[in-house]
């Protein structure tokens, strides 16, 4: 995790996060290091699919064409955190933690959504294990995602 | 954390939370078990001021007047989710989780609001050990403050 903040505050990037199944594990392993204020500027826990409307102005239209646990709605909730928060990044994570399908969905089944600027990033995963162990592999995916995608100044 | 989700559950609760020093550990703790959705609304992580301005509402003048880390901004913090998010209970967690002093505030100086219903109540705390620890203890007692102050139906 340490590598990620350094990278970002020596390219003096910022970011925002928007989280469904992650429910605040990447804000909480992201603001464990002191310091980080200027990095990040906040973020969305948003469980419910009435806080994924209320509060990240995911289009209702999304949700019941694609469901939340789509490519469509991690797209939304990076993008509209990011204009929120005018930051240059933003990451979403949507999916199913488990432990039963949802929206026909498979467990372990996550998009994470990247916003970069004016560029837009999903990754989907299928991961394994228990609720606990699916959540702390996509935050890891989506610390990986963001590494990889950083923009070049 | 089960027997608060129960607790909840039984009582048709629904609950929000709005999260500084804390950065997401209240929402990534409390979402860790399945089926909450119904009871957890949705989560802010306000690290920055900007955050708790532009996502949580806070008024500008709480902020110089009183600080990020005061009484006065938990109330607000916890207030202003509860309105979005149109929940039974909601609650915020503003404090110094350290390294050093900040807005000349001791680290682990920590207020967590809680708004239920109608009412506002906030806890002062001093805690003490390391950024973690801090972090955990403040998480620790914003459950034991929800369960002391559940609405009597």
């Amino acid at each position: 995790m340490k590598s990620l903040i350094e990278l970002l505050t020596e390219q003096n990037l910022t970011l925002a996060s928007c989280e469904s199944l992650t429910g605040g594990l990447f804000a909480a392993v992201f603001t464990e290091t002191a310091g980080i204020g200027q990095v990040f500027k906040g973020g969305l826990v948003v469980y419910s699919n009435e806080a994924k409307i209320k509060m990240a102005k995911v289009s209702s239209l999304v949700l019941e064409k694609y469901g939340a646990i789509s490519a469509e709605c991690a797209k939304e909730m990076a993008s509209n955190i990011q204009k929120l928060l005018n930051t240059d990044l933003a990451i979403s994570f949507t999916g199913n933690a488990g432990p039963s399908n949802q929206e026909n969905k498979l467990v372990g089944l996550v998009f994470i959504g990247l916003s970069i600027r004016d560029n837009l990033v999903v990754g989907e995963y299928h991961f394994s294990g228990s609720r606990g162990e699916i959540r702390k592999q996509a935050v890891e995916a989506g610390i990986k995602l963001i590494k990889s995608n950083l923009p070049q100044n």
